[in-house]
């Protein structure tokens, strides 16, 4: 099928941010997934824009002269596979055992819960980035996580290995991780 | 349930040309409708901003200084309606026998046939403000419409109300699309 024009919005956003995000690797590879995702019509799958909210716009120019970002926004990524809603949050640590759980905003979790209170497809990928493996963990594993030790700061590599799916890719796919999903 | 600190960027955003609009009323009412559909959990749907492209941030006091708003958007509403992906276009007319089709871009008819590619829902909602008629027409029927008539240059009014569905609804929920699918 044909390119469509939709790069401005579907596949890769420009963020003035990324060169100060640890999580920059893992959105670019992530990025590159899902235009993949769409070139070979498996799944639509869009970066939401960081949320801008606009103070003053100069109409004689044009131009948005006044604006911010807004600080809450949902998760990172959503979209549709196989006619069903998906949504999902991407982080990178380089913490080499444990994933710590302040990158993850209680706000991105009640969004979560609610895609899946939907029947959407809800779900973390993390990226361990110093033992470069990537993990697929369900939202329903993370709550079990968060429900049976809700005092824990982290969530151990070894929890991921026993309730995540490590997911693999190769160049033009590099987090493949639509192969977690088994419908 | 509560009610989630969401509204940033899920259910009314602010918009400076809303003034300028004349959807703005169908805007109104469509996200009147979708606040009423989260705080009844029927379904999520959000607007999609649109799409700005940030030329200058200002880092010592924390602004966008330069910025200005994306031409190509996709379409004005996506979400999720028990497990499915859903996404439409909206539009409003003030011709009483007709919906011209110069309002609907190329871009956006291939964007909603990536979506049926997809397996997701894809419509429009088109609302014939003089008569107060509001009339779900699915991308099937807007496409056989444009196969058949390729040289037309707008909807009749008959069209829809033959192959569309009248869109009623009441003051909590003043445009209930979500009952013209019948799943």
């Amino acid at each position: 099928m044909s390119r469509l024009n939709l790069n401005s919005n579907l596949l890769i956003t420009s963020n003035p941010f990324s060169y100060k995000n640890r999580g920059q690797e893992l959105e670019y590879l992530i990025n590159k997934s899902n235009i993949y995702y769409y070139q070979n019509n498996i799944a639509l799958i869009d970066k939401r824009p960081t949320p801008i909210k606009v103070v003053n716009y100069n109409y004689e120019i044009n131009k948005i002269t006044n604006a911010f970002f807004e600080k809450k926004s949902t998760t990172d990524y959503y979209g549709i596979y196989k006619g069903r809603y998906l949504d999902f949050e991407a982080k990178s640590t380089e913490i080499k055992t444990s994933f710590p759980l302040k990158n993850i905003k209680p706000h991105q979790i009640e969004y979560l819960k609610l895609i899946l209170k939907h029947q959407g497809i809800a779900f973390f990928i993390i990226m361990f980035s110093k033992i470069n493996e990537v993990y697929f963990l369900s939202l329903e594993n993370f709550n079990n996580f968060i429900n049976k030790y809700p005092n824990k700061k982290s969530i151990p590599l070894s929890f991921f290995k026993e309730n995540g799916i490590e997911i693999k890719g190769n160049v033009s796919c590099p987090i493949d991780y639509l192969k977690a999903l088994n419908f």
